[in-house]
């Protein structure tokens, strides 16, 4: 079952090559063995960094169920998820992951998945992007307010 | 300067809690010291839990500029990004970031940061959200087909 589902991210994957609309990935959310959306890389077509497979299907599965969370669902992707991907995968509650490639295989055709790796345990400001905190003293007043708020709606 | 745009970001993070429309965060994409978008978290509202402010301000930063990489940008936000942000940034290619709050603020107002951070350094197997990797002979092949890929575009 798990290989069904892993086939038809990587068959995504091979097609979306041959058709140009973006990298060489695939990815399908799946629910009570149920397929419920599956997705290509859209990052070059549709103008969008973030338009990796895992992120088109999360955000498409989401809207098919009418939640912003994915509980009891499945990822089955053609590639270990970049940490964008793995955030996502986090923040949508996702119950478990299934991946045919992995990073390094990503990396043999230059995609910067390792490299992100390895580029977040670095501290923020030595990064090759730095990152960098500036201390301002009314920083963390947003979080003050959202912990005051009786009625703030949780994720 | 940069506090300007970071005290924007955090602006727009406190307005969002009272609006209701998602979490405590707000980040702003700026070039040549001009503020090219602005947003604010809407996962609960949007329905999307990839919907946070940096992607949203990422997103349509490259529609806003025609592109898929926000080549001489800057992004300014209130809280230090969570994984999936960070891998957005490096995807987008900013040039920098600033921010307000670390991980560590966001941990007492309950979000997930600080802990995906943690999860990623633990083997995907052993995970909270297992991510397990399904040896299949065909797995490479999007790979292999990208890589021969003459006319492929790069990202």
């Amino acid at each position: 079952m798990h290989e069904t589902f892993l086939r038809q991210a990587i068959g995504l994957a091979a097609e979306n090559v041959a058709s140009g609309e973006g990298g060489p990935y695939g990815a399908v959310v799946v629910k009570n063995n149920r397929v419920i959306t599956a997705s290509a890389n859209k990052v070059t077509s549709a103008l969008d960094p973030t338009a990796h497979a895992e992120i088109l299907a999360i955000r498409a599965a989401c809207k098919e169920l009418n939640d912003y969370q994915l509980t009891g669902c499945i990822l089955y992707t053609s590639c270990e998820p970049c940490p964008m991907c793995l955030g996502a995968i986090y923040w949508s509650r996702l119950e478990r992951v299934y991946f045919a490639c992995n990073r390094f295989d990503a990396a043999t055709a230059n995609f910067d998945d390792s490299f992100i790796y390895d580029e977040i345990a670095i501290p923020p400001q030595n990064r090759k992007i730095p990152m960098l905190q500036i201390a301002l003293p009314d920083a963390t007043a947003p979080f003050d307010i959202w912990n005051r708020k009786i009625d703030r709606l949780l994720y």
